[in-house]
């Protein structure tokens, strides 16, 4: 237990950093999970309030379904525990929320439509079950808001009413993905952070919104 | 005494180099202070003219409230020690002056109206006391000058005039903003070159100024 | 011949990581390879779907002229292994295959036309054989598809019409190219990327498209 | 003089890899030279073709008045060591030439008007000798040629016409700037390249080109 603690934590430390160095996390922002156990259920998660730049294990947290800290009782769990919990319970085993600049852009242009397309690309392969570039992704963007529990309730609409879907944007605000592993949600990070960026510059480009 | 020295000027330079490394401090631009004691006011400030990206403890001065350096007698302290004690003098700890490109693009986009608004976006509860996305940022732009007396005044009034910002700009110069810890002003920073670089590449995609 | 495989693989292994560093690979996308032996033809190769930051020379595969693997039988190669031999085949030693969010967006925008034209720059010159900034190079767009065999075919008939190519675009997918030697592609790779982002530069500020 | 050009030559290997690093290098473009003596004019140069990721100060060339190389046999001085040296006669100690995105994108489009006016920009005070952001600074664009003699002539006379410009713009090829030091023009060429990338993106927000 231990060990899987240890092991999984300093995974998703090593994968926090590299979202800093990129400019997902900056300033704080962003909080990353991953599942250690399911009965009951045991996720570890970034805490609220930490430089993601200078993530260490010892400042990863152990909370249960509730969002309650088990282990690691110095800092609070992200406010944010809540809608990992929600993906979680869908079977997701990894869930990351990067904010970065594209992703906060293109959730505000696009929010009069409720997502953003994004279709014919063959990174889209990059995505779990994705066979073909043909594919279409909808991206839902959820209204923002800081009363957790009814952020839960509309990220669980949209999980429900977007069930294909490989992440979703809270609006102005960040992506949220996840995947049966940790690399699989950090490959979708990398993934639906590039096709944000080619989307946003081809908007540049070609104004089409 | 000389631990609180070393050990501040140490995250100093660190914090320093990261931002060089993002290109918001190129070209020996940007400069860094944080209070080391208060009564009397004693700093400790990058000096003038040296590369962020080769910053070291031995090059960090230490100043008193009139900017006069009193320790690392080598080098001058940045001209604009004047600027870093108007914003100490109203309680930060401390204060980091950064040259990005987009905070350079921004303020001379929006002279004219004499500040930036920023509006919606979650990474502004990053700022500290800032609970919502809802909250509204003045981001004040000062005319930039060379008569740093003068600056220092124009800086006192947009601080006493919008006691509430986070930061300011300087007209196509760069970002002044501060923390209660270097760690508070570190973030302070991330998060308005993050918000800028958002609301400049915002009006790339959907023109309003 | 054990020795040829690791010095290969792991310079191989060192360009990979510098292109996903600077986003050209991310999310388990891109794939490189080079020529070990050529009678019979040998080739080695990044495996389909590894995280190209965390490449290792362990990783890297065998694989003879029909893209089925000799060695290091734990991963499949990349499917696309097939388009590298076309291009091998023509004589090239080493073939890199990059996703930038600036490859991916031209190859949209220039879709219609069926190449870009890249005309007058001194970046050229680094193409092998370009004398002069006053050559046009004309990078082909192939039209994507998952159908493998029919896409090695477009990709030959693509190499034939255009000779004289240094590399070519797969739409919405990303960049081939390649050289007489590792140092030589990874050089093509720096060239057509850098010319791609100041061609996209180039359209945002003056719409020619 | 071997210690000369040692400390020398790392100094500008470690210069050369951070440009490299930031992208105004790539594909084995630029070439930096520092003078190592006078009397007669020795200067050390980067060779033609290496990448300047991996530039070692093995790689370093020393060269005399012609370009002709007296030391470093094994590979050729880069092309433009004329150019250099035309900047060296008229007093510069270093002389370096980047090839940056914004470089090569503002030099064709501000090529009908001959240059690009840079004004009202702090970080102008970071060119040697200016004392005021209301500085303005013209950076002549030159006609590229492959004729490395007529290519000098045009420099020099762009460098006689303008004798207070910082650096030049060979057009759609890239950035020569110099200093009294290495580090004067490695400040230079970090300014001048942040000021080209803030001047373009003000041209996408407020198009006046």
């Amino acid at each position: 237990m231990n060990e899987d603690f240890r092991d999984t934590a300093s995974a998703l430390v090593a994968i926090g950093r590299s979202f800093y160095e990129r400019g997902w996390a900056l300033g704080t922002s962003g909080n990353f999970s991953a599942v250690i156990g399911r009965d009951p259920l045991r996720l570890i998660i970034t805490p609220s309030g930490v430089d993601k730049g200078e993530l260490t294990v010892a400042q990863i947290l152990e909370v249960g379904r509730e969002g309650g800290e088990t282990r690691g009782l110095k800092r609070k769990p992200s406010a944010e525990a809540l809608l990992h919990i929600k993906v979680i319970e869908r079977g997701a085993e990894a869930v990351f929320h990067t904010h970065s600049v594209w992703g906060t852009v293109l959730s505000n242009v696009h929010a009069p439509a409720g997502g953003i397309p994004i279709e014919g690309f063959e990174m889209l392969k990059g995505l779990e079950g994705v066979k073909s570039h043909e594919h279409r992704e909808w991206l839902p963007i959820v209204e923002n808001s800081q009363d957790m529990p009814a952020l839960a309730e509309s990220v669980s609409r949209a999980l429900m009413k977007y069930p294909d879907s490989h992440g979703f944007l809270l609006k102005q605000h960040g992506l949220y993905t996840w995947g049966a592993s940790l690399a699989q949600a950090k490959r979708h990070v990398e993934i639906l952070e590039f096709l944000l960026e080619a989307v946003g510059r081809l908007h540049m480009i070609k104004p089409t919104v």
